[in-house]
């Protein structure tokens, strides 16, 4: 048992924030004045400065570090977690300037995994050089996405071509347009086995029937510095059936297999909020005076600040060791410690994100400070994959049977 | 001791229900349509369909209500409590429609006490016709706004008139153009008693040198659907000595008058809300099905559902308890229960309202529904007339006091 | 609606104040030590002082104040309910200086109610001058009590006789050799409708057959100062058919009947545990220094005194009403109430005594303070009646029902 | 960065495994039985079972393996941690089988790093061997004992001897006759600079004017299994100045060199209590019937469960950093992790104990089950070393500090 990183981490770990230092930090105002200037807000990835971004950090070896094997850098998860928390703490600019942000990391890793030699020429290759964007399109309005067998969106076959119908919603980055790829998760047989009845289909953005219906809002945000998330009505959309990944009836299995480091990634980006936040909530509260002494000095914010330490630290090395669990068990044998930190993260980082505002005064609240819109986007993470409580519940029924009692 | 309305209460209660059932409730999607369609959005007042329920609500009533006295309805704090509750299930239509929304009722409670007979003349009564709105400008972007001695905007006399400057944020209504008058907070004397430095004075709001500057936001929204919250600018604004409400160096004192019944009035209102929200979250429970069962028949749903119940009911008391002894013994006699109040309502309406967000998945987040707007106003709340830690501090020392200690 | 108490409830509480003053809290001392130095140590109710103080009660008018109609005081649960909390500040001494304690409240009750002529002349009369002391016996150590429908004790016609067999455990007071009469629920008829299986008859504590097993721990207190907590066996125990309280298969229906008052009086006794353990963390606050300054200067424990304050003001608010409730709409009206202030109570008093112990170092743990005991018993009541979760469950049906769908 | 435990680790668990089921879970209800039968019930180390075990120990090669170096088994913090969390599981019997329980693993590693030879061969070599059995006096009644430099207890020079003179309570394990030294901490020097002032004597069982004056209780427990916590009175008791640990003035920083192998040990085993809670909980939950189904079925105790699996892997991780950084960068590089573990530990366990205990119902309270008795345990220590809340404030003060501003 060893708690020190390894030294391709500390390696990397260097790189990466001399990288934020010089280049990521500072561009923030720049990202914010451009965006504000686009024609289209929702075209973000197209801002000026985020491509100088991806130059550098190309440049500078940054580049596709959350994909393991020879498409990507080739990290261990474990390796990889510390530099995606460092690309947390600025959530918005730092993963695409890597070329490492949902949801185009998940895709890239299903096409690897799964894609035909055809479908990654054609759409892995600019996602891994960066020259597109995508988006997985699986949450329907209808259902409780909770249970990724109840998806409705109908791809029936019919001769070469797939017909899909249906809706689907939360469909983030969808409404830049330059995604220009969807992953639809869909049902191809309703007939079959509860999990061999979905498929998923590679949907291009162009495709006639597939409408862009409205941006959904989280907290008044719609989310336009990442592509927002959309409704989408998709009114007998026609593609080839070479656009199916994998098999027909694979479709739970390939949703399963992005699932693992999805959350990693996810938690261990809001790791790098919390700490940012935290770093807000104590340089504020030695700043701002009330009743004749700085905040940091009333008994209230001191709890507040060692039990947002208290609760990162725990937080960090639970993360930590669930990738440590993929990289050496595998996904399966991390089952219990992925849905651990699925239900853990948002509510912890919610919590500090909390104060930090409330340190802030009415301002935290405000476009002044990045807090709130983080506050809104980690709550949004409590639904994502399903609630926490569906995650809750599979996790205590775990425990039962692991302890040998049926649950 | 008795637990049951009286009668004029529950007279007053009966035809409010009715016109929320009759006309309230079927105007709201009314006025987020025809509020869409403004050229100013927040010139909210101007809705058409507002107007309309305005003057039904008059031929009702239903006006002016909040306001003891001559000038209002003549209802006591307890009175109107429960009516106030009422109008919160539409938090923002239900208020204006009545003439009932803050900060206009401050305003007017403040003109009633302490305007001179050429204020009420000018000011007051346009605002209890309804004809204009206004806002109250006391909190400033530099200093702890929790202290109100703290106002740092100068306010100096030069001949016949006052020469204002300095810097205002998050002046609630502001935006909108219809808000005529601003009763403005600044410092007279800074050389005088710490309470007796700060003054009032009505400027309107077309001024020389009065700018409002931009809206602030609360997570993503501007709160347009009721003015928004202004940052304003005063660069040697000019008015005459005739618009000090009182006297010199009165400020501190006519703040503290407002604070009393405007807590009250915000609080009923927020139980409004949070019983919208539990009938919200009980009715979506039941109705959606996961794994095979409604929410409703979830042990975790239930927790939320009982929580919820008994959260609201002992807050409901201690705020009619309160409204019971600002009319019996006083707001002073009623200053701890006051400070009660408002600590233990944002927080406890929050928490409903997350639960009630959860119920509802991602679309719990989302424009779809009313609560991540109202979690968002909840959670402001927090803040307003200075955060829950500074409320709890005073609370406690008062207790300490109270039972024969020096605190 | 009017939040103070009424004349009757004013006079008898002042004069409760003077006599909890100058009689039962000089004695709490004294009872210990007599206590302590009983050959059986629980009989507690033959301590000298307790006599003496029982007289003095008697004269002063403050018997049986618990009971309303003829037998008792007169008092309505609202009036009661105050007096109760008073009670509670003296948890082990008061109640029964003033005959009023659990369980022979509830016993005396039910004798008022549904006892023969004959059962009120042998029990009651004698139990109302505090002659003797009773129990009553429910529980069982085999299956979950919160279902009250679940006992399994058998009580078998044969002639003119009772036979009965069983287990009870938990039994309060049984310990104490005065405890001279047993209530004890069981089975008569097990193939009857599910609520009309049980009876209650009547046990004199010396009857064959029966066996005072062991005294059950509450943490490591035995309880003997009221009689502690009796596991019982009943084998092959014989008493006449005249012993039956009410007719065969009424015994669900007594225990319900007994539900609603027995629960006010605990929660308001329990208020007045919890305002004693208030003042004891402010006193205990200011005079104890740590780090040069006392710890009622520090922020947390100011927000440990806010929120004291602000839970207890609630929590009593809602018992008084939901006495009010059971005085004008009956035991039946009152249902949800009563449910919730059992929900609510213990655990709102269990986190203040935990506060209060805290400001009080270790010591506060120990047989130095009351509150740790106190705690104890605090945390025992969350079982009182079946454990929180079947309320909370039972509470939230409750809601959903009353809002129009199947629960 | 390896999560996993190394090889030495990994056999010393197995070996201590087998024992945990061979020997110590067997001999629980025995060593219960025997202790009952004591003539003297604080004399908990005479307990013939006891003996049995440590004679199994020894051979079995599991003997002090606390201590690190060649007086003890010679493992490093971070390997000896497992196996403190695994004695954790039978608190009471397990760690003094392996002569691991505290307070007499701190009185070791204090002799073994600041004993004269004359000194370790008097008292660490029999402490070594389990024959004799020590005490650690520190905690005094009249002051804050959360600030080490508080001590009031006068250690004044008189010739070739030490005069003591002063009050101490909370003593664990010093109501045991066979507990033969104390190592009593007090004052030699009240003008010294106040981290100086402080000295450690070693103080003999049967010196003269040393009487053990009563036990002190937590909850009701004496806590007679464990020798029991004792108030001491020290009236002229004087000793050599040989029996002097290190030098004068050395005391308090002896204090703190014994502290954070103290806290790995407590918060070590509690890991052990909190999961043979968790196991007892979900056992439980799956056995009893209530309302048709089991308990484990009903979603508030799922959630129980979930949670308090997360709180435990987040826990253990914190604490096995910890020893790790201690073995890697010494105590005081671990300082805020020590005050870490020490904050969420007993807090963390205490909310599992309180789950556990509700699914057991009231029986969860009583003697029938290891849980009450281990919430008390776990209660009192959110005070050892001084109150959770001393020890709050010290982290975040830390932070302010590390993070570059003054605090």
């Amino acid at each position: 048992m060893d708690f020190e990183y390894d030294d391709v981490t500390k390696e990397r770990l260097e790189a990466l924030r001399a990288f934020m230092d010089e280049h990521v930090i500072p561009a923030e105002p720049v990202f914010r004045r451009e965006l504000s200037e686009l024609p289209d807000r929702f075209a973000w990835s197209t801002v000026p400065v985020l491509t100088k971004l991806r130059a550098a950090a190309q440049e500078a070896g940054l580049w596709n570090l959350f994909l393991p094997g020879d498409h990507g850098a080739g990290l261990t998860n474990l390796q990889y977690a510390p530099l995606a928390e460092l690309t947390g703490r600025s959530l918005h600019l730092a993963p695409p300037a890597l070329n490492c942000s949902a949801p185009d990391t998940g895709n890239m890793e299903v096409l690897s995994m799964f894609g035909s030699d055809e479908q990654k020429a054609r759409w892995l290759e600019p996602l891994l050089r960066g020259e597109i964007r995508s988006s997985f399109a699986m949450t329907e309005p209808r259902v409780a996405s909770s249970d990724a067998t109840n998806v409705e969106l109908s791809i029936r076959r019919d001769g070469d071509e797939y017909v899909i119908n249906g809706r689907k919603w939360w469909i983030t980055g969808a409404l830049n347009p330059e995604s220009r790829i969807f992953i639809v998760m869909g049902k191809t047989d309703p007939s079959a086995d509860r999990h061999r009845q979905q498929s998923q289909v590679l949907v291009p953005r162009d495709t006639p029937g597939l409408t862009v219906l409205r941006p959904m809002q989280v907290f008044g945000y719609d989310d336009h510095s990442h592509g927002g998330h959309a409704e989408l009505d998709f009114d007998n959309v026609r593609v080839p059936v070479a656009n199916l990944i994998g098999g027909e009836g694979d479709g739970f299995a390939i949703a399963q297999a992005r699932l693992g480091p999805g959350r990693i990634h996810h938690c261990m980006r809001l790791i790098g909020v919390a700490e940012r936040a935290f770093e807000a909530m104590v340089t504020r509260s030695t700043q701002r005076i009330a009743f004749g002494k700085p905040l940091s000095d009333q008994g209230t914010v001191r709890d507040w600040i060692a039990e947002s330490r208290l609760r990162i630290e725990q937080l960090r090395l639970l993360v930590l060791k669930t990738a440590w669990l993929m990289d050496t068990v595998g996904n399966k044998g991390a089952h219990a410690e992925i849905q651990a930190i699925k239900i853990a993260t948002p509510k912890t980082v919610e919590w500090i994100l909390d104060k930090a505002i409330q340190t802030h005064g009415a301002g935290g609240l405000s476009q002044d400070f990045f807090l709130a819109e983080a506050f809104a986007g980690t709550r949004a993470l409590r639904f994502a994959d399903g609630p926490d409580e569906v995650h809750i519940n599979s996790l205590a029924r775990g425990e039962i049977r692991r302890l040998g009692v049926a649950g």
